[in-house]
């Protein structure tokens, strides 16, 4: 058979495969929103169904058989040299994602599918009841589905056969705890010692962000500032949910959430630029990638660069109030109307360390994010008790952030993931806000205006440059190839700390030079 | 095997099926929801690919294997004497369901379906331009797939070998078109004379249904209305589409819609209450047959007479407005004030012939219906060219309802149900509408205080009626054995003419006797 109709074979296979994900997706998006309580047993029935269905598409012997016919095998995913560029592309995707989903008997993922979901309600209840002790059992469990689905996966050759490296391959491809240590330790340095001097300051008086706003009102604010952050409704929508995330359930349907608290201003619309930024990812894919696996982001801490930097480099930036804080004080006259743009400026980034991660801001985040990465090493090194967890949290947390949890609930039991077994997935996060700002250095150097168009609200350019720098590539280059094409550089934690020295030492009047 | 080993498997392979139905509805309840205006391509694909899907567990050798094994063939649907009656039932269903499926060869599916796209999107160009030259040469297509369908599916061989039984029978299982006349024609002439007495009575004032009525009200009452009805909303959702419609996507998910009009006060709310009649039916069916292919409606018809019934016979009656009107007052004191419960009873019951079906009042609709029926059978009898329908719709209308369209618009163009091929469907509106009083005698014989509840607001007596001798038997029964079950009876046009010459009479103060 000529390599054309292999290839087209191989895209058909790929389009279904896609076809079902995105069905997933729309089932998944509706249990999150829309759906009815009793609804969620036989929804749960359906999701199993479906996912068995598109991974029988996707591992079946022809996705195989098309791949050796094509020249891609492990040792050269790409395939024959002879092929264009983006279908040798196509072929290294295929192969990483046929060769992720036969690494894992099915047997295997059903049993963890099963034993994260009582893992996820014993959580649940464990942190409404602050009782780690009946979570714990669950905690071990993970771990050991973990450590098996590791062995499936082939522990990574080089980089000496670690378990936990070979989970943090799933969410990084091609990225080591070592790799993650060498730009995590100085920026934890960098980011304590910031945090000490903003200590000493007084703290801007952001209190006026916890009156009575009322929740129509924000969502009508949201609706407006989505569609001045260029966010194309007719491609997506905005929902609400308990817990704000992105969907993309077609190429012209991404669909963000967020959720709404009367006493607290901020918490809605941060999440709303935050999923504004994954959204613009999703949706900016360039027409020959769309409806191909192609069509997705390099990894997850690329995504979240996209996600952290709408959020915060844009979105908590003098300019980008200096244009809508007139909007939003048009929604909420009463309650703002003493507020200036500065002091508005200032609130939405006062800095104070917390104890929870989500509710963190731009300067302690990261460290809520190495806390966890330091104990996820030491989980899998052997040298930390999942038993011993609750008070190595306290000690670490008073250590990195200066303050202590009274109860696990606000401690190691606020976040979902381990309860999900997804070890090697917080370290995105902040890799996220690295990356983000290795993108915004190069994003100032060629668009110097840059900021006084986000004054204005104008964002176009801002647009363009990431979809055809960022978005153009979907996820055919690694974040390490993608970084290099961008900037020239390695990941570092400089470009990070180095804005964040920056700006709150102008926001705060620190002095400058070492403490 | 053992039987109960052959059940079990053929138990997962409908489920399976039911799993892919259901989630197949969720994405098309999610085009007619809130879909963005861009997905709809992709949505179409994704479509396709899980109908191929489903169609394929049902029509795969096992099914057939499964069928013949348990001794259900087409001469005994229902297989082995010793079977548990509720499984003969399954397997009755099941070899139908089979059947029917493997009928149409899969290019047949998907040409035709291809083609009723194509014919869907001239009708609605059609109808926006009052131009039915371009919807001719579909509408051509569209009868000449329905012929096929019909050779495909084998003239039923006990009544003539008609192409149009054939398709009767798709939603009117072992109904003729002769068993359809039969009940239709006296019912014609009744109301008929019904309609010319009530139309030498001076008529009602309800000008006052149709001034402003906020949406966002509109919204509010209807939610306390379904509330009232007893709509479990743990177990479903009301939300808003183009045109009103009930989809179930589980057993317990059943999401009904309406459409919201400023100056139309009844639109709303008797959609609310059609649509509720028919998700009280799907979310009726018992815990033994829930999962199963038995958790459907009889039949069209009995689906529409659940609805219907709700819709007129419940909620058009004055006991139910005694009950409701002083909510519906509380939401617009503005615009009802002046009005007392006895005149907006009056006002939802005025009746006007109209050129728009779905407008009609209860007295004329079915006349809509037969007019229509009349059509059908001239098409498949080859009596009637498509060409000329404009022109004898026109003439039709006339005769039977006095008004003439002036637009084909406002006349052959206003139902979507041929553009789609659905010929034989719409019989069961009509049909529905003598099922449902049929019911409403019996119920008022075994419930005699029925009426005295409904007035203050208590359905629980009627939804436990309901469920025990309709829900029940989910499609165990055919409608035939239904109505024989319930009363003894024959289909017939009585009830339904009984009880319209009753209300009208008591409403228009007409003269009793004949003509």
């Amino acid at each position: 058979m000529q390599s054309e109709t292999l290839l087209e074979k191989l895209h058909t296979i790929d389009r279904e495969y896609r076809h079902l994900e995105k069905a997933i997706a729309l089932l998944q998006w509706d249990q999150e929103t829309y759906l009815p309580a009793k609804g969620v047993e036989e929804r749960s029935e359906q999701l199993a169904l479906l996912e068995g269905i598109a991974h029988e598409r996707l591992t079946g012997s022809e996705t195989k058989g098309l791949l050796e016919a094509l020249g891609s095998g492990s040792q050269n995913p790409k395939g024959d040299e002879n092929l264009p560029p983006i279908e040798r592309d196509f072929l290294k995707v295929m192969r990483r994602n046929y060769d992720r989903a036969v690494q894992l008997p099915a047997d295997f993922v059903r049993d963890a599918a099963r034993a994260e979901g009582l893992s996820q309600a014993a959580w649940a209840d464990a942190r409404r009841n602050n009782d780690f002790s009946t979570f714990l059992p669950h905690l071990t469990v993970m771990l050991d589905y973990a450590k098996k689905k590791a062995e499936y996966r082939g522990f990574r050759s080089g980089a000496g056969g670690d378990v936990y490296d070979s989970l943090l391959d799933i969410y990084e491809p091609g990225m080591t705890a070592h790799d993650i240590s060498a730009v995590f330790d100085p920026l934890r340095d960098r980011l304590a010692a910031l945090l000490r001097k903003i200590a000493s300051c007084p703290q801007p008086d952001d209190s006026f962000l916890n009156q009575d706003y009322a929740i129509d009102e924000q969502a009508r604010f949201n609706r407006e500032l989505i569609d001045r952050l260029g966010f194309d409704t007719t491609r997506g929508r905005l929902d609400i949910s308990a817990h704000p995330f992105t969907n993309s359930l077609g190429s012209d349907d991404v669909r963000i959430t967020t959720r709404y608290c009367k006493n607290n201003l901020l918490s809605s619309i941060f999440s709303v630029i935050h999923e504004s930024g994954h959204a613009f990812y999703d949706m900016g894919f360039p027409h020959e990638i769309r409806s191909t696996c192609l069509a997705n982001g390099s990894s997850m801490a690329i995504h979240e660069s996209q996600s952290r930097f709408w959020e915060n480099v844009i979105g908590r930036s003098s300019p980008f109030w200096k244009h809508l804080f007139p909007l939003l004080l048009s929604h909420f006259p009463g309650q703002l109307r003493r507020i200036h743009t500065a002091d508005f400026y200032r609130a939405v980034n006062s800095v104070r360390p917390s104890l929870i991660r989500v509710d963190a801001d731009e300067v302690s985040y990261s460290l809520h994010i190495i806390l966890r990465f330091e104990l996820e090493k030491q989980l899998f090194s052997g040298s930390l008790s999942p038993e011993d967890l609750p008070s190595v949290w306290r000690q670490q947390m008073k250590t990195v952030l200066g303050i202590e949890p009274e109860t696990d609930a606000d401690g190691v039991l606020q976040d979902i993931h381990w309860s999900m077994g997804a070890f090697g997935y917080f370290p995105s996060y902040a890799l996220g806000n690295l990356y983000g700002l290795h993108i915004w250095k190069r994003l100032r150097a060629e668009l110097p205006n840059l900021e006084d168009a986000i004054s204005q609200g104008r964002f176009e350019a801002l647009h363009t440059w990431l979809r055809e720098n960022i978005y153009t590539w979907g996820c055919r280059l690694d974040p390490a190839e993608l970084l290099t094409r961008l900037t020239g550089e390695k990941l570092s934690a400089l470009p990070f700390v180095e804005y964040l020295e920056e700006k709150y030492t102008s926001l705060y009047g620190l002095e400058t030079g070492t403490e």
